[in-house]
């Protein structure tokens, strides 16, 4: 891979600063570092994400559909396997902890923060080719795999003490880390396989620029969600 | 068309009856009827509606290339070009009143109520077939129908006297009206079309069914978000 | 526009070029021209273009749907009205002399050469962006430009005399003419928009010369089809 | 299951009974079971295959975004697994003794048969819903794990024999007619849940019956093109 000053991950960061900071330091997230999140809220969340998980899922499906090469197909089936067959067991275990079964999760409405991030997600996707499908996705994937790792490497308190020690042993440990990175090596290659040696020149620039930004908002909006488990 | 009490649509709203009436009686309505709503809320509901009708002529671009026969796409051909080249008109008038262009509407960020409802509907109708677009159109079609046709006959304060007669008699004018009916008698005819003489019965309505409470709820949110200026 | 030898149009036609002349001067084109191609062959042409021309609609109203502004979706709009409410009006005219009315042309079967190239432009377009769609369009559209323009100002035959002239003088006529500068000049804004100011030396140059190349190699395989009627 | 007599395979076979008799004992099909088949044949068909499966995977991964459950997620993805990672080496491995390398293979043009079968598939599924892609999908599934099964129980060379072996093995086994049963099983079952218990009743049924058809037309004109190694 290039190095780092050169990714388009970087760039698209730095244009969304803000919205970025907000996500990964969000409230939600310092309470999940140091264990004061209300469970209702965790449940809340953990609920709606198992929710968000099977459009994420199709987002990969569509990934395949789009993808055009082999490798592309391949690394998009492969993901969709991991979503669909472990990540969401993660979610499993934990509701059922609350006497929830997986039907009475897929039973529970989403909620409007929920909709709209994954609808925008696959529409995004629909419309546009591969690139553009792969940066809506982007700030799910590589925005966890940040707040995992920060999570793991430096807790607010002591992983033993944490009650959501598994969800942050989850994201910040190897198998999800190589997920969120294979993802990025695969948006850097798929970006200059459309946009050349230079993606930042194109003239596709802002408009992929301006998905990740709202994709990142979205994120904020799914937090600011988990927070406030009354209303939807 | 069958007597009203067989219809789909009639049996749609019965089924979702509270967030019916929620969304026909909603407070921005209400203020919208007597005058009340202050400009800068209707200034925020328009400038997000001008970006809502992008998205809606989509949906109806993509019902003509789901439709399968050659009715169903003059119908929604028709449609489409009376968004992009009607309806949105009213909004760019309005608009030029405050001395906002096109071309400043376009650049206006989407709220997320936005979002969620117009992709919503995309994705919906790319999965499913035409009748679940359809289904998912329908709140946003009729409900505008409905609302507008009660503002004008039985209005709360003399049309002359409210600023938003204008509003009030495209909505509720013959114009809007028929386009109202003529997307309700395209439900019905794509409903027998696909779920037979009995389409309540079929194992498709309870789908149906929650996608046109799902698409009545994000209304609700949409005329939330017009009453809420400040966020987006 | 930029000058001829700049454009996108100009060189996917050069780097097709044996696959182009084959389809301009292909058999069933200069036997219209001369007026020597027999009616049954001629009908079973316009027949399967009829149902082409659905497809072809459902591919414009993919346009519109994936084209991310409103220039771009009003002249796709305008395009699928022309093709839905005019184009096939000659085809339904020329039908009805042979007593073949528009519900027996519906329910013609589809010939596989016409399946092939129908269902090729639509999954190359929903599968990649606007221009890759407009791409997999532009051999029809500009083909047909470039053959009705020459059949008309250089005629075979005088045109009084050619049984198909009413062909002819609809694609070489002013209205189509200018469809198909429309179209031209939409490329060239869209590769510009999404490819910079040097498209050919865009990485996704190769794949969008191979989909042009297809398209009009299924567009030979249309005029063949045309010249034997008795396969499908 | 419904017993034989009710299912929607068996009358979808009924309905298409000419084209699935000239499908299954198509002069390809004999002459692999004899070993007759000249290999220029066979490795003109192995070639195009291997680029069809490219696409039935797409199709496949089309069908988990479409799905709305996740059960019919999870078997479209491990459908999409088995072909991506498992069916394709059949292929590999043969062309490997002919010297041709994956990347020698995903270079050959597509023959017009397989855009057309391909092409014609992912479009039917894109605008239907997941019944009407699973339909398109069938022939190719279930007539090649009759094919094998038929093949290798009552072969008219003894196996040993007959270079073709391997290939009549793939198809004949247990891995694949268990996923050829695993796909009888979700049609039924997809069918039932949108057509209800009755489903050649429905008004949607001389629409599925058709897709059937064309696809079995699709897929003779693909063995068609096998014994033909000389066109594309």
């Amino acid at each position: 891979m290039k190095p780092e000053s050169d990714s388009v991950l970087t760039k698209l960061k730095a244009e969304s600063a803000p919205e970025w900071a907000a996500y990964l330091d969000h409230d939600f997230v310092r309470r999940l570092a140091d264990g004061s999140l209300p469970e209702a809220c965790f449940r809340h969340y953990l609920t709606q994400d198992y929710l968000f998980l099977i459009h994420f899922s199709r987002a990969h499906a569509l990934a395949v559909y789009k993808a055009g090469d082999l490798d592309d197909m391949r690394q998009a089936a492969a993901t969709l396997d991991a979503l669909l067959n472990t990540e969401m067991d993660l979610h499993v275990r934990f509701c059922a902890r609350w006497g929830l079964s997986e039907e009475d999760m897929a039973a529970i409405p989403e909620a409007d923060a929920n909709l709209a991030y994954t609808r925008f997600v696959l529409d995004t996707g629909m419309a546009g080719d591969l690139l553009d499908l792969l940066v809506a996705l982007a700030p799910c994937v590589l925005g966890y795999g940040e707040i995992g790792a920060r999570l793991l490497s430096k807790p607010s308190i002591p992983l033993e003490a944490n009650p959501y020690r598994e969800w942050i042993e989850s994201y910040g440990g190897p198998e999800y880390q190589g997920v969120a990175e294979a993802a990025a090596a695969q948006i850097e290659r798929a970006a200059r396989r459309r946009l050349g040696v230079m993606p930042i020149q194109s003239p596709r620039w802002p408009g992929l620029s301006r998905t990740f930004r709202i994709a990142t908002r979205l994120e904020i909006g799914f937090w600011d969600m988990g927070l406030a488990p009354a209303d939807t």
